[in-house]
């Protein structure tokens, strides 16, 4: 059973749709929860994609988490708005919130758009590439469970919080920064710990604050974030914007998905601003290409090639659209068994 | 003449302000160009005081910058706004873009102004702050001369890059974050280079992509970015949305402010966003001290105190207020020399 398994990305967003249809998501909103989704496990970004989908239909069974999509515009005035995402899908927060962002952008060049009580809302590239696609940059941030300690503190009190950047070319791939404040993702130390394996010195700190190579203290500890204070000033700033200033919560009160003791209370916010405001949007798009070219002939330290922020997940796209994407037989096992308990189609395994 | 020299705020004050009158610059600007560099100084940030204003001098008697103010709004529609700063003071140019920044919040909400052909324009919280002193949040960013190479390659195409983010408090100092994408400023790589001491390792690469612990070679090579492609790709972001996006230039093409060759070509980006489109800024405000609070009374790693982003510059600004600000003898022996040369009364020195 833990064969890895290979699927279209026809099939994968099929299974997802259905996923989500038997729990009675209406269609066009399965649809952006499902897309979103997939684009994850497309690019690369296994960790945010169909495997989510458990954690999901599992918060939702728990009544921590809102089916249906009731969000609710609290204020709107100028290029910026205040959207209420009434614990529902972060997906659906986060597609609304950066459409109506996109929109206060083409009327007023800048748009900024907070969300408040969402949810885990997947990739933050997946928004910021929907600016891109409109000639526009886009600027995307969230917060997310405490993993990160004030500098020089023992106790998480700030997310991963990552922010991710888009930035539109003319045929090169767009440049899609999307980082978190942490040196490594906690799941690099999960995947130690189930593995029994020591972590280098640098990734996390104990919970007396000491650097660790165990596992274990660092899941107990706190994240490194990246460059010292200047990450964990960065994560705390984001952790403010998406938390005080959309009247989400307090510092730390953000939960993890998979703790079903009450909702997530997830704030994002989500910017767009016109290339067209400042210049011509085709010749800048034909710069970045420029820009793009010269990186990638610069000399190399490895010898190999150069690659831009978002390039290795444009090629995973390319790679997973024509070979089928890879999921590994203890993902598909999951998603069955949520499949079987909502009485859906289960996903084709072949054995090894 | 190497005794350290301690002068009040406003005899430093007062001297940048003849130096800037003994060239014509008039008493607004010069004002606006005196302040930001006593902030600077005020701060503890002591490579963006005082201590510019000779190379400030040496571009404009090189002819490579221009002493007259005769920035242009080139766009101007919305929220947006973009501003030729013709190569002027940079303090002028960043200055005036915040200002025009913050009434463009006012109106709509949210304020995004662009200047290409701008100069080194001292520290970036000094604009940030602005913002966060009419209840907005303040986000700013500027490229500078390459010191930072894309990931994987051994040339400097980006500058350290500094983006500075403020957030007001009520009773408690702002939240003021100001970091570069690099993991230590060059000025310490310099340092170690003037004092023969070698750099850690990790600090910086030499030509070849290597770490070194010379600081020579590292000086010849490219400064560690903070969280490797994390803080490359910042870097790179910001790069962007500074050069390409103002028309200012191609990346790789700003000049070091001794490099008297022509114009440094900076190019920065001025946001402002008012809180009270979100949420009550009195409110919020006090939520900021209540975070204030809270994270500095988690516990220490080190059993000493927990410093919040910019409060170490906060308590600089209450001390030097206090006792003076100290410079180095031979800060002042240049800040003389400039002096003498323009027939300005030079700072009282007191022999050691």
């Amino acid at each position: 059973m833990s064969a890895i398994q290979s699927y279209t990305p026809q099939q994968a967003k099929a299974f997802a749709l259905d996923i989500l249809k038997a729990i009675h998501v209406p269609d066009a909103e399965a649809e952006i929860i499902a897309e979103s989704l997939l684009q994850a496990d497309l690019r690369g970004v296994k960790s945010h994609g169909l495997i989510r989908l458990p954690a999901y239909i599992r918060r939702i069974e728990a009544k921590v988490m809102n089916p249906v999509k009731n969000i609710q515009v609290i204020q709107d005035s100028g290029s910026t708005a205040l959207i209420d995402a009434n614990n529902t899908f972060g997906p659906l927060a986060g597609h609304a919130a950066m459409t109506k962002a996109i929109e206060k952008a083409k009327e007023f060049g800048a748009g900024m758009v907070a969300v408040r009580n969402s949810n885990h809302f997947g990739v933050s590239a997946y928004y910021t590439m929907m600016a891109a696609d409109q000639d526009m940059i886009g600027i995307v941030m969230t917060n997310a469970a405490p993993a990160l300690a004030p500098f020089g503190a023992k106790t998480a009190l700030m997310g991963t919080n990552p922010v991710s950047v888009t930035i539109p070319a003319d045929e090169e791939p767009a440049l899609v920064l999307d980082m978190s404040s942490t040196l490594v993702a906690r799941g690099k130390i999960r995947y130690a710990a189930t593995t029994h394996q020591d972590i280098p010195l640098g990734w996390a700190l104990d919970p007396e604050g000491k650097p660790t190579a165990d596992p274990e203290a660092a899941l107990k500890g706190t994240l490194e974030p990246i460059g010292g204070p200047k990450g964990s000033g960065l994560a705390l700033m984001i952790e403010i914007l998406c938390s005080l200033l959309t009247g989400t919560g307090f510092l730390g009160e953000v939960r993890e998905t998979t703790d079903l003791n009450g909702p997530m209370k997830t704030g994002h916010l989500f910017c767009a601003f016109e290339i067209a405001r400042f210049t011509d949007p085709k010749a800048f798009k034909k710069e970045i290409d420029r820009c793009v070219r010269l990186i990638k002939s610069l000399p190399s330290i490895s010898g190999g090639p150069i690659y831009l922020p978002g390039e290795i997940e444009y090629l995973n796209v390319l790679k997973n659209q024509k070979d089928g994407l890879a999921y590994d037989g203890e993902v598909v096992a999951s998603l069955n068994q949520l499949a079987a308990s909502l009485g859906v189609k289960a996903l084709p395994v072949k054995e090894a």
